[in-house]
């Protein structure tokens, strides 16, 4: 029988403490559309109303993960696991940063394996026994003078990091205004306007400087980068200045 | 004169509430190498003894933060602002993402520009005044069924792009002792030893399929990826294995 892989890895919290952080990790694994939470004996129980608290709207995640008495039991089903640690081990094992950890999870999932993450608990992080477990380690680059990630931070990295995978937002988006900018004859017709009422003020002035003068504000309008909107806005600044400054007289 | 421009972005917390959020906020920040802080008007004022207590280590972030009455204030000397935001607006301004804003960012940085991104307080967000002031913002690409990340979480996804553009750790290292890859004529050695003793113990077998068992067996070798150590270990494995053997003889 063809088993269908999942489309995620699974998060293993490895004897997690405090219900708070079993929460907050899946509030960060939801934030970022991850769904498979397994538990290896969480210190105080499970299910632990504390963890439920903290959730809230990503208690759907606590309710489906699943309870192991050990790591062995946790990843007996999976095929690559990775363990994240803090500090470098004097291991054969290759370290990955959480972005090359994740491209090689979903590459290896795409050919039928299942991969899952391996998470300390919150002081001591993971124990030699269940890092030799592990295909390969994950380490954040941090400040190395502060290198003090917490439990739910560093699962909100590493699923950042597979959300960052698959995301199809562009890199930069223009605003809602932007998608009309302003067309060359559109700005010519702006900077005509403008230099022929600063004109009738005396703007241009000496008048040895004049033609020069005029070149560089033509060239400002250009730079800009106007909307057609913006456009609009700035013709309706000078026609009312002018309306203003006739009605004074 | 000519000024030093900073090497870092600063960080402006505008109206952040509680005092453990600003703390966090500060490790955060130090976890991935950035120092300047500054804070528009906290609600709770300034000094706050509860964010020195939750930022521990990251506390010389806090004594150097700067406080200010106004967002205008705070960033009176920058040239370039982000703004934080979960919500598109319906505004002209670019909205980037967080690894697409910190490029940004350490391109204007590098043609002197003082670049400042803006955060939030934690319930509300944004306020428009302040979004308008902004150049462009950031908007981290979250699972639109939850997207709640809190104040200290949005600060470390920002932080954590900035460190990663500067950060030469390779996406994969090899671990200590893949230093030291076997040779082809160790792997070669190593499958001879094998092949000989194994022949002894008549694994061979049938005879017919013996050459074709061989070769799967030296391909398997090869395949391994062996360190120097690794072929030690397996050349003492199978001598302890077949000493162990004559001595039941």
């Amino acid at each position: 029988m063809q088993i269908t892989p999942p489309a995620e890895p699974a998060f293993v919290l490895v004897n997690p403490q405090m219900g708070e952080n079993i929460g907050a990790a899946a509030r960060a694994m939801f934030n970022f559309g991850l769904t498979r939470m397994r538990l290896v004996a969480p210190r105080d129980g499970w299910p632990n109303p504390r963890a439920n608290a903290l959730a809230s709207g990503a208690g759907r995640i606590l309710d489906a993960a699943t309870l192991h008495a050990t790591t062995a039991e946790a990843l007996a089903d999976c095929t690559f696991t990775f363990a994240t640690t803090a500090r470098r081990r004097d291991l054969a094992t290759p370290v990955f940063t959480p972005e090359a950890a994740m491209r090689h999870a979903a590459e290896l999932m795409s050919n039928g394996g299942r991969v899952a993450v391996l998470f300390g608990p919150e002081r001591a992080g993971l124990e030699n026994a269940d890092i030799v477990r592990a295909n390969a380690l994950i380490s954040v680059p941090v400040n190395p003078e502060f290198p003090s990630l917490n439990l739910a931070q560093c699962v909100l990295l590493t699923a950042y990091e597979w959300r960052r995978l698959s995301d199809a937002t562009p890199p930069v988006a223009r605003g809602a205004t932007r998608e009309a900018p302003a067309t060359a004859v559109e700005i010519e017709k702006l900077a005509d306007h403008y230099e022929a009422r600063l004109d009738e003020a005396g703007f241009f002035f000496p008048a040895h400087k004049a033609g020069s003068m005029k070149l560089t504000l033509r060239n400002l309008w250009s730079q800009l980068s106007l909307s057609q909107a913006d456009v609009r806005i700035f013709h309706g600044v000078l026609r009312q200045l002018v309306r203003h400054r006739d009605q004074l007289k």
